[in-house]
């Protein structure tokens, strides 16, 4: 079995995500045939760090023998239970450990499968809030170019239009307000600003704000300062409309602490959670919210104020094993403090980037750095330049367009970094 | 420690889905142990048997061991890769047999991680299918009393207002269809000619119908005639309309057949899978298409016409592994002529249920059997007393209103399949 094999086995079945088919004319899949620490091993016995976590999942390392071993225990004891009427060990520890994590108002925890079930949720449930209140609240403001999800009511706050443009007649519209597009202060304080006059011009009519807290990820991985994190909270409880943190791709430490909010010191209505929860193994995804939100679906049923929505496998007891193993390598091995270091190595590594003619910015927010070209027109699509530069020696990175990021597994070493951001470097330099 | 103790720590912080958590004041929560075959236990000791295959998910058993095995067998090997750009063998082998159990074209392979995301792919699929060839269609029709899942635009085309109302400002209106509410070949064409109707009064303006085949299960086991989906289907052909076959619950043969779609002779355009496709363990989805859909993607990069949709885990290949096993043992156990006895040693058990003077109803369509009671308000919630008195009677039923019904895993054996109908019988008895 060789790559040219698999690969034709699965174009001939297989639509990719996120992806123009055509593509693989060119850029050939890579099928991956294991993986190990920051490594993976495809059917060439080609080997490549996975810079980017497998779309910004894995924590540990591929396939880490602690998180793999506590999903062989579960399996063999229960794979899955329906999630209404019953439950289980493992996700009524992990929901402990999660609230144990937040602030003190955070009590409760919703659970789905992916980011955008996620997000789904939580617009429901503000929604559904002010509406058993009697109130009709019909809008969302949301960051320009913000990322959150792909499903209708995930994408209809999203504003990257790349994935968005085609459906736009499907979904709800929302208000966008702008985003901090640089990490200072007075950014900031006159994007909230903005953000002021739109709570003004609607009254008493949008439920929520949903924002990326400091890196809108899949927004060319934009960087912003905390402040306008605080500001804009302060906004929201001056007009009484909800604050979603959508912490799928920034929590669990990618920003240097635990979650990227706690760096304003906010206590958001609504936080969601996905991808690194589970180490990079699993699916899972929730929303952690208030008692007083929780409150006020909790009457008689026959009031028809529940909050019915559901997944079959919500809360899979596998996934959640996968994640409270997550919770016990952070715990044991002090990963957020231990960081630290690796994050100020990457910061001095990639200083002589700055050097580069065509490097226009180098950012940086805790465990991801964001190189940003200039000079290329979109067309040209000079980050596939990079991508199979780098392919070629052995680094998995995947650019938005003209940026080039890294978002590793923490379990990554130095002389790792080192070759991540030196091929990353020469492929910049080969452009 | 014992249910008691659990349920308190999970009340303290756990939201259920599908719940008005003020239920479980009196109906407490049930946290299970651990499962085996069609049996879960609880922490007191009680045992019970899952007559609605947790959700409807599983197929072989809890904790089936040759499923069990090739996970843990997958965790060791590669638990996860990015799926955009890159493949692995599991999903590779997945996709070629699931192409082999479909109609000659369908060929193509779209994932995605639960029943909702599925739903949403296909809508966009169809939607921008349209759209790439520069028609704009902005209708989706779908039937009365259908159940699509929880997103929002999975939402939009289901008809079941318990879960949909609180939200119907926030989505999209889809047409909806007389649904036929009976097993019976004259109601299926006459709703038919319904559905006519509404195709000849939205010209080139609808994208697609999407229907769950055969039985709505959300939708109060409704069962209808494979007859109104050959009619549909022929309906959809000579308007040219898409066709979606949501066979997230139906299918994996809970219908008799494979499914549910074979019973009618036709080929979909769309087919949604998730639920039973990793025999219960583990959260998976897939969308298959026409390699003629597909086509209409297939471009330079440059035309703008790519399906950028994705999911983090889409794919993941511990999924795709429990899905390659559940696969294995339908094709050496022969499963779905093995079901055939099952269904009819059902069928001939449910007869007495006819005799009960609160039963109006009793139908089957493969190894889902419903039976619906009379003669109670929908504000006494009948059906929970059943509930109740099934699982102080070790059986896992969960009522959808006034009606029971029993959806078992393929392992239950006779003297479990007379267990499970002579509680439901007694406990129908004794309301």
């Amino acid at each position: 079995m060789n790559n040219e094999k698999l690969i034709k086995e699965d174009l001939a079945h297989i639509w990719h995500p996120c992806s123009q088919m055509k593509d693989y004319e060119t850029l050939p899949l890579i099928p991956i045939k294991k993986g190990r620490g920051v490594y993976i091993e495809d059917y060439d016995g080609n080997i490549y760090i996975d810079a980017i976590s497998s779309w910004w999942v894995n924590l540990f390392g591929h396939t880490n023998p602690y998180i793999a071993k506590k999903i062989k225990k579960q399996v063999d004891r229960l794979e899955h239970i329906i999630f209404a009427g019953f439950s289980h060990k493992p996700i009524i520890k992990l929901s402990k450990r999660l609230i144990n994590l937040m602030p003190k108002n955070i009590n409760k925890c919703f659970y789905a499968d992916n980011g955008s079930s996620a997000v789904e949720v939580a617009l429901k449930m503000s929604f559904h809030y002010y509406k058993n209140q009697g109130k009709k609240r019909l809008h969302f403001v949301s960051l320009t170019n913000s990322y959150h999800g792909e499903t209708l009511g995930a994408m209809s706050v999203s504003d990257v239009g790349l994935y968005k443009e085609p459906y736009k007649e499907m979904m709800m519209t929302p208000i966008h307000t702008p985003v901090p597009y640089q990490i200072s202060k007075k950014s900031a304080i006159a994007k909230a600003g903005e953000l002021e006059k739109i709570f003004q011009q609607n009254p008493d009519n949008i439920c929520a704000l949903i924002v990326e807290p400091l890196v809108q990820c899949a927004g060319s991985m934009n960087m912003y300062h905390p402040l306008y994190l605080k500001l804009a909270y302060k906004l929201c409880k001056k007009y009484d409309i909800h604050f979603i943190a959508d912490e799928i791709a920034v929590g669990f430490g990618r920003t240097g602490t635990m979650f990227a909010f706690e760096q304003a010191k906010i206590t958001p209505d609504f936080i969601c959670l996905s991808k690194g929860i589970t180490g990079g193994f699993l699916p899972l995804a929730v929303v952690l919210t208030t008692d007083e939100i929780y409150g006020k679906f909790y009457c008689d049923y026959s009031e028809g104020k529940s909050f019915l929505h559901s997944h079959s496998y919500t809360g899979n007891p596998i996934a959640c094993a996968a994640a409270n193993a997550t919770l016990d390598i952070f715990e044991k091995n002090n990963v957020i403090k231990k960081n630290l270091k690796k994050i100020k190595y990457i910061k001095n590594s990639v200083k002589k980037f700055q050097n580069l003619s065509n490097v226009k910015e180098v950012r940086q927010t805790g465990m991801i750095t964001a190189i940003e070209l200039k000079g290329y027109e979109p067309q040209t699509r000079i980050g596939l330049n990079v991508y199979q530069y780098a392919l070629k020696n052995g680094v998995l990175l995947r650019p938005l367009g003209n940026i080039i990021y890294f978002m590793p597994p923490y379990v990554i070493k130095k002389n790792e970094i080192d070759k991540m951001i030196n091929v990353a470097y020469e492929a910049i330099k080969s452009i």
